[in-house]
C-alpha cells in the first residue's frame, strides 16, 4: 500500500502545476505549491503514508465536518435542523442569495459558510474560550493529537479579512437564524479554520467517520452512528464545494475539502485518508488531491456506488 | 422478507392520509391515495413483494435515469456533459434561474428537467418515432417486460399542459443547449414521463443499474459499471427533488421518484427496489414510499454511508 | 432650428463608430453604421429634420408605446394592470427571473419583452389578423402616414429566431398571465416589432404623446391625456432598457428607444421627436441618438425635471 | 391654497385607518397613527400649511437625497457613480442580491439602502463627528432652520437593529465598494435616518431642489442645477421604493418617501411639499401622504408628464 501511495503522489505531481494557492490571505499564499501527501489509516490500525504527509496546513472548511458533530450533540439534531437545511446547492460556498429568497431564511446546509457560522453559533459553552475549548478538546480526542493549535497568523488573517462571512452573519442575525455578539460567533468560526493539522490528523477524523464515532485504539465513544452518517453524507452532497457532484461520480467517496489544501475522504467501515495539496482548482478543491484519491479509488474499487 | 415487506406498507399506510395525490393533470389525480406496494428484486434472483406491487402507474421523473443512460452511450459522456452538468441544485425542480444565472448556460444536472430535456434531445434516433421506440425497447429490455407501453391519458394531458417545460426548452434553444424542434423534443420527453410501469419493473431498473449495467438472467449487457455508478450518484445527490439531501441523511440509498408516486432504488451489488403510493409530500416524493424505505434501510442497515 | 439640428447630426456622428449595429437578426446587422438622422415636430405645426431623417428603419421596441395605449383603451386600466406592473427594473429586458420569483407572478412593466408580449395578449380583434390590423390602423392615424407597413424580411427574422420571446410567453401562459394560442401571440409582437418608419414617424408619435392623444391638424381624439401621461412616465421609468436611469439624468425627456435605431422622444404639450441612428451602445440604445438629444435638452432647456 | 389644504388633509384622513405605523423599532410604532398634515412652500415666498404639519417626525429615507447631494459636491459626479449606478430597480430598498449578481458589484442606485450607505461613506470630514456637522450644517441651511437635531431614541434603535444595513455595508466592503470603519459610516447613516422634522422643513428641502440649490431668501448658492435636477430624476425614478413607477403614473411629481412618514416633493421651478402621515401603506409610502399628493396634483396640474 505503502508503494501504491508513493506511486499515486508521483503520478499526481505535475497536477500541481495547474492549479493556484488560495490567495485570499497572506499566510495562505505562502504554501509550497508542489507539495503533496497523503495518509491512509484502516480500522484494522495500518497507516500507510506517502509525500508531504506530515506537513501542517490549516484545516479551513474542513472543520465543518467536525463541529457539526458537536453542535448536534450539544443541541440536539432537531434544534440544529430548524437552523440550517440538509440539501444541497448550486449557488457557491460564499453566496448570500439563498438567504434572501429561501423562505423562512435557512442555510441550505451546514457546508457552505453561511450554514457552517450558524452551526459554530451552536456550539455550547459557558463564554467564547470556553466554547472554543470544547471544540479544541474534541478535535484533539478525535485526531489522538494533543498537541493541535490554531495557527495565529492565519487565523488573524481570517479575522482582518472575513468581511463575506460578517454580512452573512449580521444578514441571519436579522432574521432570527442567530443569535448573539456576531464577532464572537466569526471569532469560534475563524479559530477553527486556523486550526493545524497534518495528513495523519485529517486521516484520523476519517478513521472516527468510518468507525462511527468510536476512537480506534481508546475506544472513546465521542459520537455515534447516525451523527457521522449524517456528516458522511453531506460529505458527498455538498463536500467539495461547487465540484461535489462531480467528484461524488468520478471518486464516489464521502469527502470535504478545505482551500488550506487538504481533503478529509472517509469509507465506511474502512478506512480515513487524509491527502494535502495546497495547489487548488478553480473550484477549490485541492487539485492533485482530487487526482490522488481518484486513482485510489478506482484502483481499490472503493466507491461507495 | 414478504412478511417484512408486508408490515412496512401496513405501517405505513397511516402516512398516504397526510399527503395529496399529483393534481396537475387529471389522469394523476384519479390515482386512490391510499394505494401503497413494493417490490424488492435482488441479485440471487429473489423478488419479494407486498402491497399494491402490481398496480400500474406512470414512470415520470425517473424515466430521468433510463434516458441518461442511453444518452451517454449515444454521445459519449463528454458530449453530454458538455451540455448538462454534475451538481445537485437548491432549486425547483422546475425552476429556469438559473439557466439565466449561469454561465455559460446549461443545466446543473440531468434530474432537473430542463437537465433531463436535454438528455432527452440526445437521444439519437431516425425521427422522433424511432428515438421513441429505441427508447422503450431499451425500458422494455431492462425490466424484462415486453409489455410496457405508454398511457395516452397521461402523455396527452402532459402534452397539453407541459407550457413550463416549454419555457425551458425555448430558453435553452435560445442559447444554444438544445437544437431541433422544441415540439419533438419535447413530444420524446413527455412519452418517457408516461410508460406505465408497476413496482416490479421500477425494481427490475434497480437490480440492473445494482448489477451495473447487465440485465439478470438474460446477461445482457446494455449498460456498464461507470454508467450505472453515475446514475446511482445522481440518485443520491438529487434523485429526490428538493428533498434529495435530506433522504440521502435518513434513508442513505439512492433513490430517484416520480410524481406519480414510484421511487426507485439500488443498493449497489445488492438489490433494487420499486415502491408505489401516489400520495405525495410536499416536496412531491410518494410519501408512504418515503417511510417504507426510511424503515427498510434501517431494518436491513442498507444505507451506503 | 433646422441648423441646430444639422449641427447636431454632425457632431455626433463620431460617436456611431464606437457602437454596434444590432446583429441577433440579419436584417438589422445590414444597416448603415454611421446613419445618422433626426425629426422635431412642435405643436404649433413646424417639423424641422436632419441628417438621415427620411431613412426606414424598424421600429422595435418603440412599438410598446403604442401597443400599450391600444391595450389600455380595449381593456381599461385596471384588467391592463393585473397582468403587468408599473414598476421600474434593474434586470435585463429579456430577463425570465423576475417571472418566477415575484409572487404573484407578472412581469414589472410593459416596457420589458416579457410585459410587451402581455400587452400584445391583450389587444382586441376577432382574429389574429383582427388585431394586427386594429394595430396599423392605430399607427398610421397617429402618424399621419398611411403607408406605413411591416419590414417583411425582419418579421420572419424575428420569427425564426424569437426564442427568448417564446420562452417568456410559455412561462407566463403556464402561471396564467396569458391565455391563448403562444404563437399566435407573439406572431402580433413580432409584427409590431417590423413595423417599417423613418424619423418623421417617431416624431408625429412623441407629438401626439406630447398633445396628449389627439392627432395634430387632423384633431382626432384617439387617446386621452391620462394614457398618454401614463406611456410618458413608463418612457422616463423604462423606456431606455438598463440606461433608463441614466438617461433621465442626463437627458431629463421620455424615451424610448429600440434596438432598430430609432428613439421615440416626447416634450409634453411642446414637442415630440424622433432620432435614428442603427449604431448602439452596449445596452441598445443608439448611441448617437443618444448623443443628439442630450445636447439638444441642454441647449434647449428641455429637461422635465 | 389653506383651504385646499385643509380639505386635502381631511378627506385623505380615512386612508390612515387602512395603513400601519412602522414597528422595526419602537420609538416608531409610537407615533399617532391619523396625523396628517402638508406644508407647502412656492418659489414666490408663500407658505401654506394644514393638518399636523408642525408634529416632529424623523427623516429617515428622505435624507438619502441630501446625502447625494453633499456626496456630489465632496467628490464630484464621477466618483460618486463609480460606486453606485443610477438605475432603478425591481427588488426592494433593503435586498442584497443585486450586490452579488451584478458585475462589477454596486448598489443600482443611490435610494436603496445599500448605495445610500455608499453615498454616506463618501461624505468626507475629519472625523466621524465632523462629517455629521457638516451633514447636518448642511440640512440646517437648507432648511433655514437651525434647531433641527437628530432624535436619539431613534438614533439608537437603528443602531441596535439595523442588522440587514451592517450585512449589506460589510458585504460592500468585502468587494471594495465602501472603504473604512463599517460601524462608523453605519453611525453616520443611522444618525442621517433620525433628523428630526416636520413639514415645514420638508417643504423648504423641496423648495431648495426646484430652486435649483439656491436657498430661497438668504440666496445662498449650496448645489446647483445639474445637482438639484440629478436628485429630482432619482425621485421620479426610485423616491418612493417598489411603489416609484406607480406613483410617477398616478401623480407625476418627483418625491421621496421614509418609513416615519413623511414625502419630500419637488415641482420644478415652483414649489417645494413636505407632507406627513405615519401611517404607511405596504410599500412603505406615507398612504395619507400619497393620497393628498394625488388629489393636489390632479387639481392643480402639477404632473411633469
Amino acid at each position: 500500500m505503502n508503494e501504491l501511495l508513493e506511486n499515486l503522489v508521483k503520478s499526481n505531481k505535475k497536477l500541481t502545476k495547474k492549479g493556484e494557492v488560495a490567495s485570499y490571505i497572506p499566510a495562505l499564499e505562502n504554501a509550497n505549491k508542489d507539495d503533496l501527501g497523503i495518509c491512509l489509516a484502516d480500522l484494522d490500525g495500518n497507516f500507510y503514508t506517502a509525500g508531504d504527509y506530515n506537513k501542517k496546513f490549516t484545516i479551513q472548511s474542513i472543520s465543518k465536518t467536525v463541529t457539526l458533530m458537536l453542535a448536534i450533540m450539544d443541541n440536539g439534531e432537531k434544534e440544529v435542523f430548524k437552523k440550517v437545511g440538509m440539501e444541497p446547492t448550486g449557488d457557491a460556498f460564499n453566496s448570500i442569495i439563498k438567504l434572501e429568497t429561501t423562505m423562512p431564511s435557512k442555510p441550505l446546509n451546514p457546508m457552505i459558510n453561511a450554514g457552517a457560522i450558524v452551526i459554530s453559533s451552536l456550539i455550547k459553552g459557558k463564554n467564547k474560550d470556553d466554547k472554543f475549548n470544547r471544540l479544541l478538546d474534541f478535535v484533539r480526542k478525535i485526531t489522538r493529537n494533543q498537541n493541535i493549535n490554531i495557527n495565529k497568523e492565519v487565523y488573524l488573517s481570517e479575522k482582518r479579512t472575513g468581511d463575506r462571512n460578517r454580512a452573512m452573519a449580521y444578514f441571519m442575525r436579522d432574521v432570527g437564524i442567530i443569535k448573539g455578539d456576531v464577532e464572537d460567533i466569526l471569532d469560534l468560526y475563524f479559530k477553527q479554520c486556523s486550526l493545524e493539522v497534518n495528513c495523519v490528523d485529517i486521516a484520523n477524523i476519517g478513521l472516527f467517520l468510518a468507525n462511527e464515532g468510536v476512537v480506534p485504539e481508546t475506544n472513546e465513544v465521542l459520537a455515534n452512528k447516525y451523527i457521522t452518517r449524517l456528516v458522511k453524507t453531506f460529505m458527498i452532497t455538498c463536500g467539495m464545494y461547487n465540484g461535489s457532484g462531480e467528484f461524488a461520480i468520478n471518486v464516489g467517496i464521502p469527502a470535504k475539502s478545505g482551500v488550506g489544501g487538504g481533503i478529509l475522504a472517509s469509507i465506511p467501515n474502512n478506512m480515513g485518508i487524509g491527502v494535502y495539496g495546497p495547489s487548488l482548482d478553480e473550484k477549490g478543491n485541492s487539485i492533485g488531491g482530487y487526482g490522488i484519491l481518484k486513482e485510489l479509488s478506482e484502483e481499490k474499487n472503493l466507491s461507495i456506488f
